[in-house]
């Protein structure tokens, strides 16, 4: 199996923005699921890395983001899914988790093929990390249960973009299967 | 008004790949519009800017794009857009316009603010493009009667995406306004 | 005045790598110019953005970096150039600052036009920062009191370098001018 | 052995700028071992990928970059290293072959991990183009007798740190090996 690697995007969240009413109410329905695969992956060996907004705080590193996250009004939205010592974690400027980060550095480094996309927005910025992990040759995986929406006719429209013109695998979040583990500590070092 | 850029997608093209029945009769429906809007940016003295595949040949320059695709089943939908001495001309790698292109760089030369995109296909290059431009904070216009696309439904939802999310303008071809016309040979300088 | 920044290089250090020991003489002989350059830049106004290598640790934020390098050998050198509230952080992973960092998006985003480097290796990531950023079209000023290096040779051909062939700036500390303070909370605001 | 192409670095030039008198005596010196160099090159299948200023023409193609240099006042020193039907261009728009091209994104596709460097400037776009290998994990290695130089000592100092810093082999142009000869029309499709 290509080497993999679960990205969880924009789950360290204040949800303070406009359409975050909207926005709640999916990742609610999807937090189970996107929490169940930090488990496996963590149980595997394979990398989860959290590509993460930095609320336009370049003061900010993800220990205080974190802190933030946790005393805004969803720190049930946020709980569940936090960072352990062993996750890495990439700051990103805008949409894409590739634009103007050192992701594909980072990829390289741990020499991983494949994708698996997890977090929020489906029809923004997983479209857009779909997209760019694509033109970067990277196999990238969309489990359907386990991305939250804000419009759900154009998160459709945006899962079969991915599908359609990205190559991307489209699946639930219990048929995706992480690597094999290794000995204990030799598959997440960069 | 912002400092505003022509961009021509993928119009120099042999319609020899996959959906290619599909999306020339969307092309053809297209033309007359992107025609008209090369001539008034020509006239205009705005810059226009050709972004191309280049069908997978490293080795060939735009020229030879040109000669290809005019020698092709479908020379009627490359003649009307031809280049003319003045057009600048980036080949693109990949989808998007900006990715591993000096289109950024030549664009921070030129100093423009404002792109308008036509071409093809809307609800992937054309897409990919307008989210490139607008995380680097350029202001996106696109018309809807001068771009193509191969799934009308996908194409719709693309327009909506770019609209909502990518703060673009959407609009009809007749409706743009290009800069006013400078002294010649001054405005497409790099 | 083109509006400036003072880009801190390299100096969240625990200088344990080959060649420490020769650059730490020199990082002590830079480290009083160093410190009055960030005074100075912090009274001004002026952002001071420290770019520094992650030690391969992508677990780790600058926070830790700060901890783990006051704890070294060499806190003497980090303490008195230890970033404040106001200070920007961004990690690098390779040797310059603008390699798959965020950093061209960030002084675009504060609209600076000038860098003023200081820190470490004159020869090294000093002389690859100052040409990613004339490439750039940045104005790079290099004090030369307040870099360090570990071979003072090749230190004086980068500087030459810099000097001849990337446009910079070549003077001393002293002579440096940064922007007239602003109205308190406008200057460093992203 | 790793996979090789040859880098050929602004040879299609015209000289007509700034320092080029300089410059003109060391290319003569260097051009013979260029042109075995690139000779070799393709006799093995190997990669030939031309690097080249684009004179800030971006209506140019490459084409028209190579009649303008060979109708300049230097033919002489263009002709001998002119491209054939097999080589890849990439334009590039600042010093480094890197920054701003598709260059990397081909290199990937060619899945080449060594590249041999020649042309000019040894104290500026070769020392570049070096560094922005080295620094994207690519092996390098530097020909001192297929590289010219405008300042004898700055060059020196440049392989000094190509050689030290940026761990790349310095070496004379004979003993370089490229890869065994693949059958034909398999090594240089990308």
């Amino acid at each position: 199996m290509p080497r993999t690697a679960l990205v969880v995007i924009d789950m360290i969240n204040t949800y303070e923005h406009e359409d975050a009413d909207t926005l709640v109410a999916s990742v609610r329905k999807a937090l189970p699921a996107i929490a169940a695969l930090i488990a496996r992956a963590r149980a595997s060996g394979s990398p989860v890395i959290y590509v993460n907004d930095n609320f336009g705080q370049w003061r900010s590193h993800h220990g205080e983001l974190l802190q933030t996250a946790l005393a805004g009004r969803h720190r049930d939205l946020v709980e569940p899914v936090t960072p352990d010592a062993e996750s890495l974690f990439v700051i990103k400027a805008r949409h894409s988790i590739f634009f103007e980060t050192p992701l594909a550095y980072l990829l390289g480094q741990l020499e991983i093929e494949r994708l698996v996309l997890c977090g929020q927005v489906t029809e923004q910025c997983v479209l857009y990390s779909a997209l760019d992990a694509h033109v970067r040759h990277f196999k990238v995986v969309v489990p359907t249960d386990a991305v939250a929406h804000i419009h759900a006719d154009l998160a459709e429209a945006a899962l079969r973009m991915m599908q359609r013109n990205m190559a991307a695998e489209r699946c639930r979040s219990d048929d995706i299967r992480f690597d094999t583990p290794g000995p204990a500590g030799t598959d997440t070092a960069p």
